[in-house]
């Protein structure tokens, strides 16, 4: 087994054995760039070392000695040699790119002879100096892992003593002094000798880096970007060169195109006589890539052409770092660039068009996930960066929110019909009963509930930045206060600003600018819906939102919650009326004051969505979701609906559930009272018909939702169909419609042969179907699965993606299901879970035909929908 | 197709077309008893009436008329005859007996002339009329569906009249002048005179028996039998026999043993010169069945001949119905009688003694469920009848509780030390909280919650009499009170007595007897251990319960919930107190205290259960349901645990969930407090180490619950596994224990092959898989369920049964997904389920190792374990 790889030996495809640094090395050397010379330890020998507890096997030594030998002879230079010594560096390099999570060394090779001769033979002995005492505290940080405070007060020191500021001020003499004091700490805290042997330090190195692989901010790193812990670090071992060894050397850093816009235009900096860390560091301002044109005319050529050589070798936009030693260009690293999604969009149409990649690869070049940032306002860059983070939540739904802080919807819709533009709506939790003053508000700030709670979803769903589950801060709804964990208090009309997409809250106003979608997002979306074999509907409650989704693309309403429509004053209280009716009859006399409002709100959807499918369905949530719970609030209705309080309380608590999410809601509300059903399909019904006559295309679809059992569907069904048909024949109509259902309960995926006897279409609802599935409550699980992710027992969100083992296969067992009985069903889903690209790809490989999701992710989905095919069916 | 068979053509095994009452009188006919001649109309044409939109077919009334034909030529009578006229019975007759549920129409054939044939022939006028106004009345009501009270008020009008009390003071005369009136009252209500065809009687009473299948109280007889709507009901039609034609005739009814004791002696009572209806009526005493013996001798004789005939024929104990006319005695009918389960015991064991049965065929004698009967203490049976309801509400947990009235546990526990040794305990609803007094008290008396609530689970669980969700009266903790629906008012101390078994709730003391078994108990049980293949273990939380089970006959306690524990005075305070603690040190110190007291539960348990598994549940509810919930007991709270009431309040609050049901509960709890799951290792291990010391056989198991997924029992078992190890090796033992999981979410079963590699054993907890893949809380489902089975969506209550469509469907996937990965792996039920006859059939069926049930439950489990090895193996 081969665990050493000279650059000379591998390619560009070696990133699982050499890491993204490594066989990007070998490639350019490869294709004949000037790389220094090295070698790679493979992510393999990574592996041996964890496998073998902690220990380098000695084959794998001797395989690293074999190569520095090749090294030596190819670079004429020798390990410890007084003559000619080698320095190299030693550098991670994983398969994923993970920047500067694990450890590097430069300058090993230097000891007390070496850096006499390196002095000698630059002729430079403060250069020498400082290479060896970096060395030494780059060792022992990384090697030992001494504290790196021990040798900076070492160096302050030094500086007090000769009374400088800059570290370019310390002379040559006083960096052999620094060194003397480094070697002593060395011995101080390692109880032996700074090691004088190269082969020595470097075994030691390649060790140190491949435990940095398991350190603590790349264990972090690695769970936050889904990069598993058993892949592995390579280590590069690289002979030094020195951007700093005088002013015709130099560092810096390049992207073939801007990685902010994609205009095609070299975009980087540099430093004069400067080590990378230098432009890192930031001690001095780098240069504009442009002038090197003037300073050093050659090199900028011969980096103009490595450029065009390699974006047209790896069909990308390329990030590189190069040094310039003595007049002589050093490529040390390229890989394709990070860019903003613009950028992304931008480059990806411009290679089609230059005809470097096929429209399947630019596909392939945006993450679905990206054009969220497309899609909503943002924060001014600048003012951000002034800003003070005052708390911080969970990045509920993205966006960027400044506005004068309200404490309740009430206050906020009063000052938004006053006048007050923006809006910030902070509330312990939000109910439904909020959703107006959401709707007009910036931005929602809530203390309690996760990224799927109450105000997340209904925010997501309107595209309203929200930062939720912000438990630093108290509430005082009576007081009308905002505290934060440090005292700070605000007040009613004060501004605050929210970062939906960090879960930073500001307690001042930040410049916000619109999005902006760039020329090619059109041209983009036009090859994704070519590719795309799912259809991306959206869940909808309003024509605002449809002609949002319309807009982004969407082909249809896959879910319209219908309770939505009911939390308007005047239907709420007809609504109310309904709910604390004392018999049927009341109820349905409640029901008839709501029909023209419910169907008005069909009208709207149906003239937006001409010529798609509008899925509608029926009323959902539980009762007393509807009704007030303060005794306060509820004396005030007892008043305008001529009850008494006591008999309005008894209402109010009898609906009371332990467990509302499987209480009486969906279909079972159905059960109870049919006349709800009768309303809502009349309302559905008439205004089909009467948006036909305006000449537009109609094609309703009622969903009946939380059905377990075929029986209840049948039920429902009847009455749906008795309605609809008594209507449709009354107005000598032949207008279609189709009943269906929702799949959100396990039985209902487990009996789906029996369920498609009645159904017309499935919808997936995979937000309950997750609850149940898992037995998680969604507004409580996030106080636990905290828990779980620390102890990596979860490495999701199943709120967010899908869990395929478990929820997943009910699914696909619900779809097949279905099928068998009714070959031609219609299978969608309308959770959450439809606008995540992981899931759309599962979605796309089980068959169904749409996924449904809120407007802000249309355009997300239809990539991601491209995206699955072309995974799904290895088409590139 | 035949539609009608002369009592000749059938025989017992015809009950799906003749109905049970036809069968038996054909087999009688058939093995040459005295049967009154007749014919029955099958259940076939009663579907074909009902497919026909209810209307006779005309053949199936031609079939009617050539057996009249026949039965006319059999008798040497004629319908509508002058001299010798055929008068007949109808009778329905459904496959099950439904006692009383359909109609019946006796006299059919007389007219205005065969009325005076008939006084003419038994030279008894007044009994001909009296026939004749019966006739008209029944057809009225039955046929014509007219208010009985019109011909009621005739009736008494004609007694007063003729100033007389009872209805035999009529003379011949004055039954002339009803038969006027009626007949004028039936063209009045008719428009039409009574029918004088006796064939047009006929054919309108056959259709209008079938109609009374379809009456309110059949359907709902039928709902709660579980006996199907599709099966309908057969018509017999049989030439009158009068028991009523003079002191040399009777009628009765007797049983060939005694159906309360099951004693081997016939049991019956007869009525000298009088109808079947009449011993109904209970106008007169009927006299014991011993004295015919002197009365008419012979007669007796024949009877008691026929009563041994009939047995052995059927072997079983028979219920007869007898008429004698003129000293001819006939028989009515014959079916398998009724019996309470001691005397469904003794019978069986009796019969197999005395070889007419097999121990397999005597298991089928039995239902399971009857045994409950044998298992508590009932009421005084006298008492019972002279005692007054005061409300209702659902049968919960059978007994008889009698007792005085307490309102709050406390007050309950008070009493009871200070004395009181029978106590009622009347709750709005019980928590947790409430064990200590559920478990001193009689009974328990809830005002909310269904069959499964937490009052009716516990209260069967202790084999504690229960009536929950008693909604009619209004229980006021604050005043002591409760009030019954019509103002009726209890306080503290009365006297109330509830009724487990009816949910019957009576305002008064009421005598009480201890439950008896019968010595043929334990041998029927031995037979039933012998063929059944299911295990049966208990579920108990504590010795005293775990003995009762062991006594009971269980083989190990399947459930002991831990929780259980913690309610103890001294331990919920060091629950508590680990609950609100601050830190894990705080937290450990806290369970520190308690580990002492739970290691005695255990070594309780460990004893009783020598040489059998006891498997322990580790701590499954949310935390909230140890704390307290209103601010005063938040405030007396927080001073015994020095916190300040805010800090105490918060830390409800925050512990508070939407849906508890699915939240911070189960194995959630031991990943996020490890030291929870360290503690009860602790005790679990301790206590195995120093009960096996006294010599005793133990074997824990440790049971992992609301396991969703495998890693998250990788990480608990983990826990477990490293500080039991430790005791074990500290102790120098070898004692083996296994951790296993509960199955209870959707998830869990659908991932079993997964969850298998990490657990030694699969216990389906039932209620909570049924709550999820229902998505039905089932604390808050009875409110909606109601609805349910009132549109027939349900049939039964899936709490109860296990729903083998869905919830069984995913069991059945986890058995055989648990044993592909683990072939050896133990599988058991402890949800409610696990006592219920069917549910039990399915576990047998399905491969389980064992059911584990209530202690009260585990002998009918033992029967419910054999039969269903009988049924699924098709022993007999």
């Amino acid at each position: 087994m081969k665990y050493v790889y000279a650059f000379s030996e591998g390619n560009k495809d070696m990133k699982n054995i050499l890491g993204g640094k490594g066989a990007n090395l070998a490639e350019m050397t490869k294709i004949g760039l000037p790389v220094p010379k090295g070698f790679t330890v493979s992510t393999e020998a990574c592996l041996d070392y964890y496998n073998k507890g902690m220990t380098l096997d000695e084959n794998i030594a001797l395989e690293i000695f074999e190569n520095i030998s090749k090294l030596e002879n190819v670079t004429g230079k020798k390990l410890n040699d007084d003559v000619n010594p080698l320095l190299v560096s030693v550098r991670s390099g994983a398969r994923s790119s993970m920047p500067g999570m694990m450890d590097t060394i430069l300058n090993l090779g230097i000891n007390d002879q070496v850096v006499e001769t390196l002095a000698r033979n630059t002729n430079n002995k403060r250069f020498a100096y400082d290479c060896y005492r970096r060395l030494i505290q780059m060792y022992a940080d990384v090697v030992r892992g001494f504290p790196k405070s021990s040798f900076e007060y070492l160096f302050e020191d030094i500086k007090k003593e000769k009374n400088v500021t800059l570290d370019t001020d310390l002379t040559a003499d006083d960096l052999v002094e620094v060194v003397n004091r480094y070697k002593a700490e060395y011995l101080r805290l390692a109880k032996e000798e700074f090691p004088q042997d190269g082969k020595v330090q470097l075994l030691e190195a390649v060790k140190a880096v491949f435990r940095s692989w398991n350190n603590e901010r790349a264990k972090t790193y690695r769970r936050l970007n889904n990069i598993p812990d058993s892949w592995g670090t390579a280590v590069n071992v690289q002979e030094m060169v020195y951007g700093n060894s005088g002013d015709n050397s130099g560092t810096g850093v390049a992207f073939t195109r801007n990685p902010a816009t994609g205009e095609k235009k070299l975009f980087g900096e540099y430093l004069i006589n400067a080590q990378g860390e230098d432009v890192v560091a930031g001690i001095r301002t780098p240069q504009n890539i442009e002038t090197l044109k003037d300073i050093m005319p050659s090199c900028y050529e011969e980096f103009m052409k490595i450029c065009d050589i390699l974006e047209d070798h790896y069909k990308d936009m390329q990030d590189m770092e190069f040094t310039i030693e003595n007049g002589k260009l050093y490529m040390l690293q390229t890989r394709n660039g990070k860019r903003t999604a613009a950028a992304a969009l931008h480059i990806a149409v411009d290679f089609v068009l230059e005809g470097k990649i096929t429209k399947e690869e630019a596909l392939r070049r945006v993450e679905p996930e990206q054009l969220e940032q497309l899609l909503h306002p943002a924060f001014d860059k600048e003012s951000l960066e002034s800003a003070t983070v005052i708390a911080k939540g969970l990045a509920a739904s993205p966006g960027a929110a400044t506005g004068h802080l309200y404490f309740t919807a009430e206050d906020a819709l009063n000052a938004h019909k006053n006048g007050v533009a923006k809006i910030i709506l902070a509330r312990e939790e939000t109910s439904p009963e909020d959703i107006e003053g959401m709707n007009i508000a910036e931005g929602v700030l809530t203390v309690r509930g996760g990224m799927t709670s109450h105000a997340a979803v209904v925010a997501r769903g309107m595209g309203t930045c929200c930062v939720s589950g912000c438990s630093g801060v108290v509430v005082n709804q009576e007081a009308k206060t905002l505290t934060t964990s440090n005292g700070q208090v605000f007040h009613e009309g004060d501004f605050l600003s929210l970062d939906g997409a960090t879960g930073n809250v500001y307690g001042e106003e930040i410049k916000t600018v619109p999005a902006s979608i760039s020329g090619s997002f059109a041209t983009f979306m036009t090859w994704a819906d070519d590719i795309a074999r799912l259809e991306v509907r959206c869940n909808a409650d309003n024509p605002k939102d449809a002609k949002v989704a319309r807009d982004f693309g969407a082909k249809g309403i896959g879910l319209c919650r219908t309770e939505h429509m009911f939390f308007d004053k005047m239907r709420i209280f007809n609504f109310r009326k309904m709910i604390v009716a004392p018999n049927k009859e009341k109820r349905i006399e409640a029901l008839n004051a709501i029909l023209p409002y419910q169907k008005e709100d069909f009208k709207g959807l149906f003239r937006v969505m001409d010529g798609y499918e509008v899925t509608i369905r029926f009323l959902d949530p539980p009762l007393h979701e509807f009704l007030p719970h303060t005794d306060e609030e509820i004396r005030e209705l007892a008043v305008s609906l001529e009850m008494s309080f006591e008999e309005l309380k008894n209402k109010v608590e009898s609906l009371k559930e332990f467990n509302p999410m499987m209480g009486h809601r969906g279909c079972r509300l159905a059960v109870t009272y049919p006349e709800i059903a009768i309303m809502q399909t009349r309302a559905v019904i008439t205004a089909a018909l009467e948006v036909e006559q305006e000449g537009i295309k109609v094609s309703p679809e009622i969903m009946v939702p939380l059905v377990g059992d075929e029986r209840e569907l049948h039920f429902v069904k009847n009455i749906i169909d008795e309605e609809a048909n008594k209507i449709i024949r009354e107005n000598n109509s032949s207008l279609k419609y189709k009943v269906g259902t929702m799949i959100e309960i396990p039985r209902a995926a487990i009996r789906a042969d029996f369920i498609a006897k009645e159904a017309e279409f499935f919808s997936f609802g995979t937000n309950d179907l997750t609850q149940l599935t898992y037995g998680f409550s969604r507004d409580d699980a996030s106080k636990f699965l905290k828990d779980y992710y620390a102890n990596n027992i979860f490495t999701k969100d199943p709120f967010k993606t899908l869990d395929q083992d478990g929820v997943g296969t009910l699914v696909a067992l619900a779809v097949s299901l279905g099928k068998k009985v009714r070959p031609d069903i219609s299978l969608g889903i309308c959770g959450e879970h439809g606008g995540d690209k992981e899931t759309i790809a599962f979605c796309d490989k089980i068959g169904l035909t749409y996924v449904s999701c809120s407007p802000f992710r249309v355009p997300i989905a239809r990539l991601a929908a491209a995206r699955a095919r072309l995974d799904n069916d290895e088409l590139i």
